[in-house]
């Protein structure tokens, strides 16, 4: 595939979707075609999953709603959203020649998973590579700060704070921090707390030399 | 488990309904629970999966439909499905002690998958497995027929017939055929030409001798 795949990971706050649109103007800046997407809902299929996910089953009443939804019928369905969004969009746009830069992906599911669950990491993972036919990024870049300063940048955003706690955030903060130990050859680390600017030289600058190695 | 679960499997038209019941009332006379149960749509979150593979995600226009479904996304759906059926209905039914009788399982899938799609059967079979936590029958009654019999009952029902060509149920025949032939402690062929009676009178007799085997 003639494109380069990119995803961006990290707890919610810490500045993925700034970074994102950075990146997509720097690479559009340089000639390349780009396709920015996001999972979760980066396909039709997948948002019909998502609101499965969300809202469970039935609409009124008495029907089952999410919390019925058994653990490992959930990972499929999360596993049947990334495939679709791989099939439908980013193979195609590697395919095309594309940047493809994604806001998720398949790391979200290992870390927003670890600690929880009756599943392992290593079933989570598995199921997701056969989901993407084995397709990983050439980059992830793992944006990393302290929760508690990810929190205050939420502040204003209630029910995203009441839905995760601060023990849930440092569990998934260490599990992100753990696969990025596992491949530091796709991974990079950035130091999220430093300003926008400092975090986007750091970007800028690994890409640049990924683009020469790719050149 | 202390209950005793048992599938029916084979193409559409082979009776496979008539000998459920069949099973479901000898085994209430012996005094047994029973939870009678099918694939697909055994539960509020499988009819809601099934409704995305067959109607796709949009209603109107030009939203994708189910043409637009990647086969791995679509596999992993299916076994998002029986997840849901073994975790909800058949586990608990079987923890119970109840004689858990579905219509159509696993066997199911990679009968009618075989021949077709980019997937193995091996695939096919490990995501089944993984969804079901290893779940497989004690006994599995596979209704035989040839294909041109079972054609003439169901004459009346064209939608059926159309959704459905000779060469396709002659594969999926011998897909069940063959899955039968590798795991010959879990299958009984039963020849489905037979009438009723002599249909019921092999499984009965093969019921009767599993009873005495777990007792």
């Amino acid at each position: 595939m003639r494109g380069i795949f990119i995803s961006f990971e990290g707890v919610d706050g810490v500045g993925k979707t700034t970074q994102v649109e950075r990146l997509r103007g720097y690479a559009e800046s340089l000639g390349r075609e780009v396709m920015v997407t996001r999972e979760p809902g980066g396909t039709p299929l997948g948002s019909a999953i998502r609101r499965l996910l969300l809202h469970g089953v039935g609409g009124q009443g008495d029907a089952p709603g999410a919390a019925d939804i058994a653990p490992r019928a959930e990972a499929l369905l999360f596993a049947a959203d990334r495939a679709q969004h791989v099939a439908e969009v980013i193979r195609p746009s590697l395919e095309h020649g594309s940047v493809v830069i994604t806001d998720r992906y398949l790391d979200s599911s290992l870390a927003y998973q670890a600690g929880g669950r009756e599943l392992t990491a290593a079933e989570v993972r598995n199921l997701s590579l056969w989901a993407t036919g084995g397709l990983l990024p050439r980059r992830t870049y793992l944006l990393d700060m302290d929760p508690a300063l990810s929190h205050a940048r939420l502040k204003c955003d209630e029910d995203r704070m009441e839905s995760a706690g601060d023990a849930f955030q440092r569990r998934t903060r260490a599990a992100f921090l753990d696969l990025a130990g596992r491949e530091p050859d796709r991974f990079r680390v950035i130091d999220a707390s430093q300003g926008i600017e400092a975090v986007w030289g750091a970007i800028k600058a690994d890409f640049d030399q990924l683009l020469g190695e790719l050149a």
